[in-house]
């Protein structure tokens, strides 16, 4: 059993939300690691919170995961425990834990948090972070048996997040807007064919971009400084997704683009 | 002796003043384990920082309270060490220390920091994180004695924040806003008999929120799902206190308040 | 060889950038122990990552420096890892390490990574933090020795930046503003001889404070609580530098100065 927990939620640091969950883990695991993902999910922005989780996975050693984005809180929603290959996964039945699940291996086992024994005595219903969702880690990092925190569930009862668009119609790829990081890269939801598809193209000279009203023309590059200060690329991003970007510049300020908007790809004699 | 440190501060995380205490602790006290409580505290916003100390602290397992928010630093104001419960708290005498002595049952020991041996060997008037106070928190979580840190100091005679307005006048319980989170949810001074006082008038209908120009309608209820998206809710937030969110969104904006403000809550039919 | 290693990026922490190389070392040198400086450097603003870098160094006990701020990842520019006293720095070659060396004592051993099997398998043009310098790190972290990481450099060789500029000139003295902290306070060039120049001059009266268009007055003082609420000071801050603050105030925005500005002080009646 992992005694590394890893913290992911929309806490952030400025009211003590995710700090009072360290401090239950501090007193009933006191001998785990943890590790802070982040706490600086937009509120309530479950997509975010699943993406990140997703994106670091595969870096980490066998951990467990507690991962609380919670529009839901305190409602008829779920609690749950995953096992995903080596590492166990808690927080809401909201979709926020499957990406990085199936990035682990995909889930093995699932468990719905109905054992209130490893609660804490008051259960707030605006705050299951401090008092089920943390308490429930720290039990599975002293060694607590996963089929113990409450009932098994069926895997395809799960609540998922929607999938992302991405269609590639003749010369033209569209794509959702997964993602758009601190530095205003955007991530599609293309992957390793739609990236080769674009390499192909590029062949032929650059690629016609559109956002909305916004259109744009970029290079096919494999990293910023391939191209110009102020030049929008395309590239393979370092999760493997296609993605835009401009050289110390913000592409999502450039495209007006936020994650749900569609962008399409096309050769640029093409359009 | 805690072993444990637990820091908060205004420093925030981009200059490295908050490292360098990191810094400082991990050299004089090696096996110390070290917890970020908040740096995000609004510069120099004694209140919150002391909101947020006493919010985390009962979650704790006995710790080392290392919390500096300290618009006086390098004027006469002292700085304190002291015991409440089986924690210390080491800061600043400006209150920032005594809402979380309170919560940890009240301090039974107060002393205040004269012993310069303890600290680093030049103290820059403007830094007393780095140079005064973990110095000293190092020094307690190496099993240093309470008392070598300097003069005892009479309990009296510790400075206090004003204790926030909270009145209730026959129909209408009128509070200082204590608190805004990242959410937007606004805490009132407002404590469990004015929860119960606002669930007793929901039996008649809806809750009058009057904040400033603003008038509103609110619903108690227990967590946000309870209502419909957008509206109003009045309610015991995790910390206990009376509180009012709106369902995925921002009750703080809807309603232009700010900590210190005044907001009155009556049955409707009274208003 | 140190086994705590110090991270700084410009990262931010709502992407998981930085808990990826957490996880990465976490799972290369599970032994070590990380505390996080700064993720929070502005995005490619190798200058402000380089002053928070030297801040903290003189405070730290020995230490693998792992730092990121890398607008030219993926390009020629160089990996670098250094030896300073008893710590070791690991980053791009572009400046951002050079004045933490110094402060630790300068450089004495230097290395370009070029060890290709110290790096994960599949190394991103995009991501170095990941693929190549949290790998090494981690690899020094579990006892790697320093020359195994790749070539041998010349000292002299190595990107530094540019030096800033401060000059006296007979009654004035001239200096380019480095850093602008989260409270406003502006740090300029000038060193211990321009503080204490400034302070000869005090004794004539207060000091003329020149930033663009703006004209202002301050106070020689040694913190902010020597002045009155809202007034200029000039003083030595704690990275015992020549400094500008306003009480309770931000004197960044009085003086709209941000770093590369020159800020002009001279005595009163010299103007």
């Amino acid at each position: 059993m992992p005694d590394l927990i890893a913290l992911l939620t929309d806490y952030g640091t400025r009211d003590g939300f995710a700090a009072v969950c360290h401090g239950v883990i501090a007193q009933a695991a006191p001998e785990a690691r943890v590790i802070d993902i982040s706490h600086d999910v937009p509120p309530q922005d479950v997509r975010h919170g699943a993406r990140v989780l997703a994106r670091v996975v595969p870096y980490f050693p066998p951990a467990i995961y507690l991962a609380v984005v919670d529009p839901g809180v305190g409602t008829a929603r779920r609690g749950l425990a995953l096992r995903a290959g080596h590492s166990l996964l808690v927080g809401p039945d909201n979709g926020l834990l499957i990406p990085a699940a199936r990035a682990l291996g995909g889930v093995t086992e699932a468990y719905a948090l109905t054992n209130v024994a490893l609660w804490l005595p008051d259960v707030d219903r605006t705050f299951h972070g401090r008092d089920v969702f943390a308490p429930v880690a720290a039990y599975l990092a002293r060694g607590g048996p996963l089929k113990e925190v409450g009932e098994p569930v069926d895997v395809d009862s799960l609540a998922q997040l929607p999938t992302p668009l991405c269609q590639v119609t003749g010369d033209a790829v569209t794509c959702e807007v997964t993602y758009v990081d601190r530095y205003g890269n955007v991530q599609l939801a293309g992957g390793e064919s739609e990236v080769e598809l674009v390499r192909d193209w590029a062949g032929q000279g650059r690629i016609g971009v559109e956002a909305g009203e916004v259109q744009d023309d970029a290079t096919v590059a494999s990293t910023f400084g391939d191209v110009a200060d102020g030049e929008l690329l395309v590239y393979q991003d370092s999760d493997g997704r296609l993605a835009l970007a401009v050289n110390n510049g913000d592409a999502a300020r450039r495209l007006r683009a936020v994650p749900g908007d569609l962008v399409t790809l096309r050769p640029v004699e093409a359009r």
